[in-house]
């Protein structure tokens, strides 16, 4: 098990020790927001038929080519088709046949001239302007061809996409299985979040808060609070096993007498990948398989034990459901003050992003309470290892915490 | 019923005739995503004593004030405090007590001197390095005073805010309820997913697009697809009327004689707000109140069934949830290349963000398939009523698709 190793390092490590899950079979409306686990080729045309785009008439473009308000053009009305109506009309020079926004062009018209432009008067109908060849008509195939490529394996499944994919004939998709995990809080001190609060104990806001997370992301997930004993630990670790694919523990991660976490999980054989990493805060993060299963041994500290989670758990999480193993967008901002960490080490520091004339700043948080802190920043900056601080005024690249702030959108 | 409207006033119109929902309580780990509908002050302190910051030693910093690797200054170990552990500890000069992480303070110490300037030498421990006061100490009530307001009503419950709420002593909240949707689309020709395609038909789309972005915000939904009968659209309608809050139907909004929404609704007694909205692609968007219950009439085309639901329908629906009505965040870019529209109205064109030397481009769609269009698109580029183009190499803000894309990593 390697051990105080660098971010990067702790993040490649991590990202090569989970793979992307199984997949499973999802209607379209159930399959949002997941990614997609075939590729996938339409299997109809559509429109499936040449249709029209307006309610109107159905014509010869010949027929109008000297039409206007002043001088209609009369053509005798044959017949109607409503969108979905595919009896077999056809039509001949002088003829028009009413049709609504999705009817089928009748054989031989090549033009719907809109009804804005057509007054009824009996059997037939007075044209005032002219209509082009394709004059409002949605070729068959416009939209989707029936064997072209529509979406790629490990495409998300955003709205539109699902959209696309249920006009090409799909009702039914296979998708990245999304991970169960397991999170863990442990400590004699942490109590279950609204009960009583004796003296010296505090509630377990770490597994509130990566629980938040985790169903954000669609991640389902039970939860356990656990005494400092060996054996309660080891119990919740092993309970409903067979049914978790990725386990996040938090508090005992330090490795001393009463942070007995790694002592259990190595008493279960798991291989050990990296415990400490150079990162601030975050550092005494470890990260080992149990039986196969990744299995994240977050601090106990509340911005810790954040900060291990987003940089190290999520992108894991990420890359199980399919997705790029970056979880945060960057912006580009300027620093309003100057932030300072320590050479050799990843640090990341809340800021909250402000609009100001000359851009977007990020304002580093200066605030004394951790948990206020945490939850009023909406984007972190960044010091890389090759730096001891960042001065005030130069442009950096901050991490924005979606889906907690709307990057573009930042208060002024 | 207000007709042929600008797009701002039918946005108005929308907005003040939906209000936010009811409230229910939740569960910390139940109530990610939604919005806090009551002020909550802080119930405890946290930490509730003052604490351990580090693995180490309580002690007298006056004790360590000559301390140096060269000439350690020993004490006598008194005793050992672990995280929640509250027996009353007393020291007095000359002494030590070993403390964990989270561990209460003895009474008497002001000092924290960390394990890794210590080394253990049977009873006593020699310390190496001085240890100022207050040092390592994480005083009571740091993170949240009892008292205090920690989240005001209305705000978002971010995965950290929920973690500050947990810390503060409330295990239960009361949040803004979710609205329930029916989605209705109608047309002879509108098909269920996946199922068998007659020529002239197509599938529901729209349907399977509205009920993804629902499910992205949370919204549980009722789908039905429905033929062009004014009964079997009304008893669609009426089916589980009294567990439906919002009501989105897809076709059918022209007002032409197959398109019988408007009819049915009318027949029904809504109270009709507006019909027809100048704004492309979605003109024939209608909306009012049915027994009360904002009321969608989108129309059956693609580009305009997703533009009326996301510029006037999902704002509506973020009101009812308690968010800020506003969905879409912007973000500056420059426009790749000449879009235009039409005086009088607001367009809405689909784009790419791409990253480019000069910032972030905002490149139009031009694409013949409306459906692939749409799928691609990642922003929205908005052609203001007051003016009927835009020229290449404009800075203009465009809306970013959230959570389609990120918007600041725009691809290259």
């Amino acid at each position: 098990m390697k051990t105080f190793i660098g971010f990067a390092e702790a993040l490649d490590l991590t990202l090569s020790h989970v793979a992307s899950g199984g997949t499973e079979k999802r209607s379209l409306l159930d399959a949002g927001g997941r990614t997609l686990a075939e590729d996938l080729n339409a299997k109809v045309d559509s429109p499936s038929v040449s249709t029209s785009r307006k309610d109107g008439y159905a014509v010869f473009p010949e027929d109008l080519k000297t039409a206007t308000s002043a001088r209609p053009i009369r053509l005798a009305l044959v017949g109607s088709l409503s969108a979905g109506d595919m009896r077999p009309i056809r039509i001949s020079r002088g003829e028009a046949v009413r049709v609504t926004t999705g009817a089928l062009i009748p054989e031989g018209a090549d033009a719907v001239i809109s009804e804005e432009f057509c007054r009824l008067e009996g059997e037939e109908i007075a044209c005032l302007n002219t209509a082009e060849p394709g004059r409002n008509i949605l070729p068959r195939g416009t939209d989707v061809r029936a064997g072209e490529t529509i979406a790629a394996s490990g495409s998300e499944l955003t709205p539109p996409l699902l959209g696309l994919i249920a006009a090409a004939g799909h009702g039914v998709v296979s998708v990245r299985k999304v991970p169960r995990a397991a999170v863990i809080a442990t400590g004699d001190e942490v109590m279950l979040p609204g009960s009583p609060l004796p003296p010296g104990k505090l509630y377990a806001s770490n597994m509130v808060e990566i629980g938040a997370w985790l169903s954000l992301h669609g991640i389902p997930f039970r939860t356990a609070v656990i005494p400092d004993r060996p054996q309660a630990i080891r119990e919740a670790i092993q309970r409903g096993l067979s049914e978790t694919d990725v386990f996040i523990t938090s508090g005992g991660a330090w490795g001393s007498e009463k942070d007995l976490i790694l002592k259990v999980v190595t008493d279960m054989g798991w291989t050990g990948i990296y415990h400490r990493v150079r990162m601030g805060p975050g550092k005494p993060v470890g990260f080992g398989l149990l039986d196969g299963r990744p299995f994240f041994v977050l601090p106990g500290g509340p911005p810790s034990n954040e900060m291990a989670f987003l940089q190290l758990c999520l992108p894991a999480l990420m890359k199980m459901m399919g997705f790029l193993p970056s979880v945060f967008p960057t912006a580009a901002a300027r620093l309003s003050d100057h932030v300072h960490g320590e050479r050799g080490w990843t640090e990341f520091v809340h800021a909250r992003l402000k609009k100001s004339p000359a851009g977007i700043l990020a304002v580093p948080s200066r605030l004394k309470s951790r948990l206020k802190s945490m939850a009023e920043k909406n984007a972190l900056i960044v010091i890389p290892e090759d730096r001891d601080e960042i001065p005030a005024g130069e442009m950096i690249d901050v991490q924005v915490l979606k889906p907690m702030v709307d990057p573009c959108r930042a208060t002024s």
